[in-house]
């Protein structure tokens, strides 16, 4: 199942880097630790609902639109 | 924040219950245990992406439907 995590740290890295943001700035945004972006970014941790939503928020999009992302890579494995 | 967790929970229930599964049946299908299904319909444990993922398949939708649903409700506070 990493490739979910993986999936979604890709798409939580393409669109901070599409709005300009460093993992610090999202960090702060968000109200998270730069480490722990970076891990998420990595696929290494499992971001909780709570985590997706306070990413989205920071990142102007919505939760749903990353899960989106996210089941367009996994689809058909 | 334990809203999010609230109206997930809530929305899982809705297309579990929608769907005619117990949670026993739910839990199956899922690979989860039925108290975690239980706690996760009651808001009272934060599901990981890959949890939504997974209870996603188990009901038949995705896991950007369930988001959508929980941004539905959360929308606006």
């Amino acid at each position: 199942m990493s490739d979910i995590n993986e999936s979604f740290g890709l798409a939580v890295r393409r669109r901070r880097v599409d709005l300009g943001l460093s993992q610090e700035e999202l960090a702060d945004e968000a109200g998270l630790h730069r480490t722990y972006i970076s891990l998420i970014e990595r696929g290494l941790r499992s971001a909780s609902i709570e985590t997706i939503i306070k990413l989205a928020k920071a990142l102007r999009t919505t939760g749903s639109q990353l899960l989106q992302n996210v089941e367009g890579q996994i689809d058909g494995q």
